[in-house]
């Protein structure tokens, strides 16, 4: 089989697709915002707080970088309320969040959003307020009942989560352009992978070719392990060197546009033994299985399977085949904003049909701890009306055989 | 001036240095366990519950990159009772944590804290626990409360970070190595900066010296800030390019094995304006006079003063000139394995005079909305039996002229 190479795959957006999308989000806020104001009037509120990094670029535009909400104190909080949306802010991120917030006010309370708190209440006339409980810190929930105890507190869980994990196609457009980064740095990798170098020296080197192909960050820290580390689902590259006759993983995404992809590919460096291929070829066959099974209810027309069901046809294939055990974790998980987001492929998904039009990743894998480990994941656009069930992960996922 | 270069600092630490490091950590973490036991016993809890990042790998050896606390689901979240401490994974991560956390009990919970719960506090036999109410999400608590209803939930606060702002001489010298790789990091820089270049560019290139130069991570996302850019205390870079005649500000930091640093410099690209040049001034004046005032204490043996003395003292001097508004952020935050950490040295620090040993920032800053911005921060090692007080940052502080 030919290597793969980075023209195999799409380019990265040009300034003008950018600057579509950007107005394209734009646009979609206030219809975003809308349908979460339908939920707050079905729950009888009359105003909701969120604190999600994703939820606050998803309806008001404001952003922060993966980890920055640690360090960002309130800022980029927002309240909902019948009229308008309020972000707050200190005044390290005042300036910004004015220019990317362009729809939402934005007030500045400084480190102590408690003692804005009534204000901000009396402002938007509420008495009633959704808090996102998942969010929001058990000590921030308490100062904030304590700040207005004459106003009521709800926990909120799962109200935006449903609206974001169905997609707009400039959505699933930035998710396959991150896909198309991710899938072109790989190929450029593959002529500097050889026995000897460390999985730490081709993690970074991955790194360096997604975020100098057209993404703005990683979708999550870039893993890359040898041998038997393969064998760990979420390890952290080290200084093991690649191993000949054995596998080498490499779990990885970019970010594009605020909107992530997520891939996980497993080569042979050498001639694979005869084990290690035949694992290979029943990860492959479980995902194929889960795959097929949404694609046969897209083709019919059908209801949607469940993710328990998507999850169940691909951990029953290798559960079947007998020879080894299969993943302790989920099928796969729905991305965007967040790398891990609605919907859930697992056994512990809910019974709902998928939703769509929406993506979402499906990674079954086989993991014999001390020996060998294998998973191969990829996205996957589902939008049932359309009839359309395509792959956005295009890198090949045959068995790769790299020279060891 | 002749310009700083990377053989100026200090080389990154060699494998013997960080295999001492790690056998020290081992060693305190009996200790750490036995301070934190104390809290408890003189707050009548019997088991304290944690999910902090840093205060799992401070107290248990677990480590999440930062960010993967996000996706880990409980992992790493661990029960201190009054013989041992448990820390709880899902399969994902149950053979990382035998690995590294070594002196506690790994149990497996999967993705059902609540569910595992009683079996946990009955292990602990305990009936008062103490649980990290900042770190702890609302929903989480309230299914905790469900799960065990006969046994009380104590929000805590505060308890492990005062014991972690005071710092054992191995993790100081790991900030001053983190130091030293993000000095080096920019001096390798500095013939690559001219006008035209990009911000992001220029951030990516610092990132890859940091990267290669000895860390296994980034203290937290790089700033490069170009002309009117640096008056966004917390900006990100962008397509924007270098100017000639203006002020390009760098904030980032280090991570080697867990721990820290954190430095900006504003560098001028060409002659900078007069006042340009009188901002930078005040500044760096600013940042003198709190350094100096905690020297003097450390000096005299008298008393250590306290965060918010300390901000008012570079504050004061920049409200005194009344040419400018001072930085509306704190002047400086403890460091070590998060970024921001205790001590507070700003207007909303407490009374309490500042810990020893520790280590701390100090960032004072002078922000032109559409004009320009100027920060300088250094890290300080601050130890006053030892009668220490000493920067970490050595990349010099005078006004630094690049050709424009």
């Amino acid at each position: 089989m030919r290597l793969p190479e980075p023209a195999d795959f799409e380019a990265p957006p040009d300034t003008a697709t950018r600057a579509r999308w950007l107005a394209a989000e734009r646009d979609h806020r206030p219809g975003r915002l809308e349908r979460l104001r339908e939920r707050m009037t079905a729950e009888g509120v009359d105003a909701y707080f969120g604190a999600r990094r994703e939820h606050m670029r998803w309806l008001t535009g404001f952003t922060l970088a993966e980890g920055e909400d640690k360090v960002a104190g309130h800022s980029g909080q927002f309240l909902v309320g019948a009229e308008d949306v309020v972000v707050v802010t200190d005044s390290r991120y005042t300036i910004q969040a004015r220019r990317e917030a362009t729809g939402a006010v934005v007030d500045e309370v400084g480190y102590d959003l408690p003692g804005s708190w009534p204000r901000l209440l009396a402002r938007a006339g509420a008495r009633r307020v959704a808090v996102e409980a998942a969010s929001v810190s058990h000590a921030l929930w308490t100062r904030l009942a304590e700040a207005a105890p004459d106003v009521e507190l709800v926990p909120a869980e799962g109200w935006i989560e449903p609206l974001r994990a169905v997609k707009t196609p400039d959505e699933v457009e930035r998710i396959a352009a991150a896909c198309a980064v991710a899938d072109r740095a790989l190929a450029a990798l593959l002529p500097e992978i050889r026995p000897g170098v460390t999985e730490h020296d081709l993690a970074l080197r991955l790194e360096w070719h997604i975020r100098t192909g057209g993404a703005e960050a990683l979708a999550f820290d870039v893993a890359c392990l040898a041998g038997p580390e393969a064998a760990l689902p979420h390890g952290s590259p080290g200084d093991r060197p690649v191993l000949a006759g054995a596998v080498l993983l490499f779990d990885f995404g970019a970010q594009v546009e605020g909107y992530r992809s997520d891939m996980t590919r497993t080569l042979f460096v050498g001639e694979p033994s005869p084990r290690d291929l035949a694992v290979y070829e029943t990860v492959a066959a479980a995902q194929a299985a889960a795959i097929d099974m949404v694609r046969a209810a897209v083709e019919t027309g059908g209801p949607l399977p469940d993710g328990r069901a998507v999850d169940a046809a691909a951990r029953g294939l290798i559960e079947r085949d007998g020879r080894w055990a299969p993943y302790g974790h989920g099928l796969g998980h729905g991305i965007g904003l967040a790398t891990h987001e609605e919907p859930s492929l697992s056994r512990r998904a809910t019974s709902d049909p998928l939703p769509s039009p929406t993506v979402f990743s499906v990674e079954p894998g086989i993991y014999l701890e001390g020996e060998t480990g294998v998973r191969i994941e990829d996205l996957v656009h589902l939008d049932a009306p359309a009839r359309i069930l395509r792959e956005l992960t295009l890198f090949p996922r045959e068995p790769l055989v790299l020279e060891g």
